[in-house]
């Protein structure tokens, strides 16, 4: 994001390079239809003059073949079609490229105002670093699997891992609230275990547990997982939308790597 | 879904049929990974014996042949493993399939059981049929668009529409929460336009409001919605997660089409 950014030629802009397949007659065809598709969705006759015209079409920027049947186009749209959730970002640069072949998202170039509105990790890989008091080599994380275990031997694991030397133990994503693994039992269980282990090491692993799920539930998750002494929560944001992520991150309540 | 679902060998289990390429040797290869990394996501040799590998597991039902380099294996897995959420069926779905090559989701099987723990469509066709008094021809639907009208010209346009004679006005899935056209003037204006026009037709066009967004937003926009006289409300659950479709389906404060 944000390297090497093309200067817009106007106005404030974000960029989006989209790689397009075919000959270049067909990926320029498809680049113009993407100016249009991206922002008004109508064919280019309909368009209205004057500010719709001028200012919301996304607008062809550079254009160059990567290989024989492979072009680069970078379009860029204004920011004021963002509105600052992620919902009207991924709408913008993949709506309805999303649903025709042939089309696929390189690079997104955001201007500095708008990365620097856009708040994003609240610790970032530094921060992660301070929590487990690890800046000189790689962190490690392990995984509290497989599905189907119960929460007292997925408990049991982690004390394991985090005493063989792991500085991140993780819920595998396929851990829910199931009836055979309870989400409070589970993470009750496991942060308590961490935290076990972490005396005799008198290291800091962190604990992340899986809270995947409706909007409601996975707030809750995350505030019973904050209490429970977690080190964090995993979200898969393909799931649950990257609001709920960005949403997750920000909020002051919870306050854990996300 | 559900129809001609093939029966599982034992217990309450769902199947998703997989379209696989490659060679048959490459197909069943991915088959049986699947079985493993939808549900345990360990090597064969690590699953434990016992319940995890008699139930957890995905198993492969049945296997053929579509064409020179495509196969459909049909695999199922126990409804235990589902918790009533979309993320859950979505995760185990499509999950780690979702990462690699040549594996696409052909159908979903669902067991009745579970179809009817899991209700949908709050309105369905008829419902919806019965909400615009048109029962014997196909509904007709119209656009507020393009993006960059303001909140009055997309009004215009509504008032224009439905006397036009459609059936159902919705907004263009770019229309969000702008400073050139915010969400409340829109949907106002426009649920007004939309009401003046039908009195004049003495049908009952609906109005539908694009509401995608994060969580709270969106549950914000609905209920603004329904109070402006909104018929229905538009999700782009890819964008929002499909279960805050499913959760404003469900919503009773809502209650309208989604």
């Amino acid at each position: 994001m944000n390297e090497a950014a093309p200067v817009p030629r106007s106005g404030a802009r974000f960029a989006v390079e989209y790689h397009l397949s075919g000959t270049e007659t067909e990926a320029r065809a498809k680049a113009e239809a993407l100016c249009l598709d991206q922002t008004v969705e109508l064919p280019d006759e309909l368009v209205p003059a004057g500010m719709i015209r001028e200012q919301i079409l996304g607008r062809l920027e550079s254009f160059r073949r990567l290989n024989a049947d492979r072009y680069e186009a970078t379009i860029s749209f204004p920011t004021k079609l963002l509105t600052g959730d992620c919902a009207q970002l991924l709408n913008i640069t993949f709506g309805i490229a999303s649903l025709k072949p042939g089309i696929r998202v390189g690079r997104l170039h955001l201007p500095d105002p708008l990365v620097q509105s856009w708040p994003g990790s609240r610790f970032g890989r530094e921060g992660l670093r301070g929590l487990v008091n690890i800046h000189h080599r790689p962190l490690v994380c392990g995984v509290l699997k497989p599905l189907g275990l119960s929460f007292s031997d997925l408990a049991d694991l982690a004390y394991q891992l985090v005493l063989g030397g792991l500085d991140l133990v993780k819920d595998d994503q396929g851990l829910s609230d199931h009836p055979f693994c309870p989400f409070e039992e589970r993470v009750t269980r496991c942060a308590e275990a961490v935290a076990k282990a972490n005396r005799v090491t008198g290291r800091r692993c962190l604990y992340v547990p899986h809270v995947s799920g409706p909007w409601e539930a996975m707030h809750r998750r995350c505030l019973f997982a904050k209490k429970a002494g977690a080190g964090g929560v995993l979200i898969c944001p393909g799931l649950t939308g990257f609001d709920s992520l960005h949403d997750t991150a920000q909020d002051e309540a919870i306050a854990l790597p996300v």
